[in-house]
This record gives C-alpha cells, sequence and structure tokens, in this order.
C-alpha cells in the first residue's frame, strides 16, 4: 500500500506536467512568455494540490478523470504564486526545487507577466472545458478566485511578509498559514469531493481536513528548516532562522513542533475515518506529508 | 448632446469609483491591503471600459443596470494592469493620475499583492453576482481571462516591454496595441452588446468597433505625449521619446498620426452607423476619445 501510494505520487506528477505543457503549448504567445511559464511548470513540484484533489474524488467514488482540468488550473494558480513569492521585493529566493527561480532564469518583468497570465488562465481553463456543466464551473471559479484572492492566499502572503522580523503569536502564525497555504490545499480536496458528488456535509468536512492537511504541510516544513536535507531539499536549510521568521520549532521548539503536529494528524485521521476514508490513499496522504523529508 | 456625455461621464465615474469601494469595503483584508487595492481604485481615471460597457447596452436597447457587476470586474482587472504597469521591473513609473504609483506610495511588495488581489477578485465579482445566470457568468469570465490572459494583455505588456528601445513597423505597433489595450476595450463593448441581448451579428460588429477604439485611444495617447498638457494628463509628457518608444508619431509624424487615426474614427463610424447607432453617446464617445486632452 505504502509503494502504491508512491506509484500514485509519481504518476501524478507526470500526468500533471504533461496536462500544463500540452495546455501551454496550445496557445499563442509570443516566445519568452511561452518559455517563462514553460521553464516554472517544468520545475517538478511535488503536484499535492492535483494529488489531494484526485485522491478525494477517488475516496468517495468519483470518477478521478473529471478533476483534471480543475486540477490544471489550481496547480497554475499555485504555481502563479510561487513566481511572485519568489521576486526580489518578496522573499527575494534565487533558488526553486534546486533550480534558478523564474526571475533569476528570465527577468523580473518576465516573472511578473508569467505569474499573471498563469493566474488569469487558470480561469480561462475552466471555462474552456467541456466536461463541467455551466453550474460547476461556476461554482469551481467562485471557490477558486475566493481562496486564493484578496480574502485568501494574497492576503496570507502580505501577512506572512508583515511578520517578518518579528514573533507572532501560535494563533497568528496558524491563520498566516491557513490563509497562505491552507486554503488552496483545501481548495483541492473540496473540489475532489465536489466532482464526485458527495453530499454537502461530507464536503464540509473534506474541506475541514484541507485545514489540518494545509498545518501539518506547513509544521513539517519549518521543521524541514530546521532539519531538512538542503540537497534533497533543493533549496537553503536555515533560512528562516536567518530572516528572522517565527516558526514552529523556533515558537514551541522541535520536539514541541513535532507533537503540535501530531496533534493535527490525529485530528485529520479522525475526519478520514469518519467519512470512511480510512486505508484508502488519502489516509495514507496524512502519513506522507507528515514524515516527507523534501 | 455634447454636454448629456460630458454628464454621463462624471456620472460614471462617481458611480464606478463607489461600486468598487463599496466592494473591497465588504472583503475581510489585512489593513494594508485594503489601503493599497483603495488607494488605486480612487486614484480616477476615466471609467472609460465601463463607460463603453454601459453605452453599447444601452444603444442596443439593453439594461443598463446589469451592466454594473460585468463593468466592476473589468474595472478591477484594468486597475491591476495599470499597478503591475507602473512597477520598476516593468515601466517603473512614479506617477500617475497625477498621483504617486502604488508601489511608491506603499511598497513593491504590497503593489505586486494587491495587483494579483484585484485580478483574482475580478472572476469572484461576476460569480458572486445573483443578476448573472450561470451561463452568462461563464460567457463574461471565458471572454475576460482570455482577452485579459496570456494570449491577451499579459501578452501585449511583454511585447510592448521587448519593443522598447528599438524601432517596430507599424504592423507590430498594432498588435501590441491591439493585445495590449485593445482586447480589454473590445471586451467592455462585446459584453455590453452580449448583455443587451444583441444577435451574434451585431455583437460581432461591435467587437470589430472595439478595435478601432482601441487604436483610436493609443493614437491620441502617443499624440498627447508629444502636444499634450502635462498638467491635464498628470503625468510627464515627452517620455516616449526619452525611452526610445516606437509610437504614432514617430513612425507617421505628427500629421501622419493624426491622419491615421482620422481613418480609424471613420472606420469606427461606418461601424456605428450600420448598427444604428449614429448619434447615440456611443457615437459620440468616439469623437470624445479621439479628440481627448487628456
Amino acid at each position: 500500500m505504502k509503494l502504491k501510494l508512491d506509484i500514485m505520487i509519481e504518476e501524478e506528477q507526470q500526468r500533471m506536467t504533461m496536462e500544463l505543457e500540452k495546455y501551454l503549448k496550445s496557445l499563442s504567445m509570443p516566445k519568452r512568455l511561452q518559455e517563462s511559464t514553460m521553464y516554472s511548470v517544468n520545475a517538478g513540484g511535488k503536484r499535492l494540490r492535483p494529488l489531494l484533489m484526485k485522491l478525494a474524488a477517488k475516496g468517495l467514488n468519483g470518477n478521478e478523470e473529471r478533476v483534471y482540468p480543475a486540477a490544471l488550473a489550481l496547480e497554475m494558480v499555485h504555481t502563479y504564486s510561487l513566481i511572485h513569492d519568489d521576486l526580489p521585493a518578496m522573499d527575494d529566493d534565487m533558488y526553486r526545487r534546486g533550480q534558478l527561480t523564474n526571475h533569476k532564469q528570465f527577468d523580473e518583468a518576465t516573472a511578473i507577466l508569467a505569474g499573471d497570465g498563469l493566474l488569469t488562465n487558470s480561469f480561462h481553463v475552466i471555462t474552456s472545458n467541456s466536461q463541467y456543466t455551466d453550474e460547476e464551473k461556476v461554482f469551481l471559479i467562485h471557490r477558486l478566485s475566493k481562496a486564493s484572492g484578496l480574502e485568501g492566499m494574497v492576503a496570507g502572503q502580505l501577512m506572512d511578509m508583515e511578520a517578518e522580523d518579528k514573533q507572532v503569536a501560535i494563533e497568528e502564525l496558524e491563520n498566516i498559514h491557513l490563509l497562505k497555504t491552507g486554503m488552496l490545499l483545501t481548495y483541492a480536496l473540496e473540489i475532489g469531493a465536489y466532482l464526485a458528488g458527495a453530499s454537502t456535509e461530507i464536503i464540509s468536512k473534506i474541506t475541514e481536513l484541507g485545514k489540518y492537511v494545509g498545518l501539518i504541510f506547513q509544521i513539517q516544513d519549518d521543521i524541514l528548516d530546521v532539519i531538512g536535507d538542503q540537497e534533497l531539499l533543493g533549496k537553503t536549510v536555515g533560512s528562516d532562522m536567518e530572516n528572522n521568521k517565527t516558526t514552529y520549532p523556533s515558537l514551541l521548539g522541535l520536539d514541541g513542533a513535532i507533537e503540535h503536529k501530531n496533534r493535527y494528524v490525529k485530528k485529520a485521521k479522525g475526519i478520514i475515518e469518519s467519512v470512511h476514508l480510512k486505508e484508502t490513499e488519502l489516509d495514507l496522504i496524512i502519513d506522507y506529508l507528515s514524515n516527507r523529508k523534501y
């Protein structure tokens, strides 16, 4: 079963990269814009969001293939957010996943525009697809724009930057994470359940699960910044401390952060059990996220 | 009739500023993000796109009120594009409409995020509105994301930057303008006609009109950069020449540019006559755009 998850993750990575490439190649755009967007979608990445969407749909007996356009749109939004987050005015990162960040490989203007374009076209992907009814398209866009917009991811990124160079309380830290990464992860699960035709009650539980997934992911991120392997991670270790960022380990200590994470793992598994998804891949992925090395 | 247009323009400016403010105030977001987005939507502006949308709907006997959510979304996309275009990595502008650009008033990171957020939430505005059917919402978003995305405005901005410091032929110059500004202006007219329930034939003519409106607007922009009044314009005159940009006057001379513009005015009026909009405000606005001083 563990092996099965590994294979599934790898297959999902290949599939999503293929979907992203196919879509971008289908567009008529200036060469440099094509190269820049293609560069970032080809930069690998865990494809965690598409995977979560697919596993939620699969676990709830939905048609997995139906999630692809929505998952593609979501991964485009995620990719845009990484390109913009890496910009000099934001996190000023030189490397991402072991290769130069978009603005280092190209230039800042191109990176800004590539991000803007990926974001904008994510909505076009959804409206262009004939698999979804109009009602589904509207729901997908309504939730995606909420999760990633002024009340979601964008707010989280701003709050994250404002929190730099000062210590914030754990409640504020969690709120930032819920906005900055949690809402898109939650979206992945929510839409997987929605497209599987799950009941409102199930969708609402799956949505709650999304919050824990986001927090587990983030706590592990913080932990890896302390004890991770730089080569495996493809990015500099210790940058949080260097940037004087509040993290779970800085607030709770390393052991405290691990304990905190384990509490969320338990809560997540409780929800999974309550919606009868125990011993599905969705169950396994919680351990995977909690124990990941990169 | 001229006076009537002036009053209408002013009313539209007030109405759109009110709609933008009302919407942004309804959102729960970090203070700095609220201030930054509010700053840019309050920076005035001609509100040309909402006005065109409304006049197209009105001219074709549609219900003017129905255009507002779509016009609000469009103006948000336009505002985002100005914030990002002004960034140091892009056009590096210090002033816009006589006040500091967003990144000068706040900072670059905030300006990038304010732009990202306005863009994202423009789609949320459309899906949130109960005036439109799902079919209409999908159409509005489908066309808006096309006009402003990787095959539209974003492509135009990249091409515009690539064309800096070199002379380009008039065909390329027009192509850049059609992408960079033409597609959103066309969208305004197209959606006005669509929401008025116009026939496919009429919508297609109105869409063609959008191209001429965009080019007339741009030629006049170039002309004003040569002979405009700095105070009226609220921005530096002569910056195109200083930046060695290809413009209509640089390619055709000032008189040639004016002649070129007049040819488009004639074509635009031909279309207006063909769809029986002569002597409506849509007709008058062509002269207004062609002769504007700021």
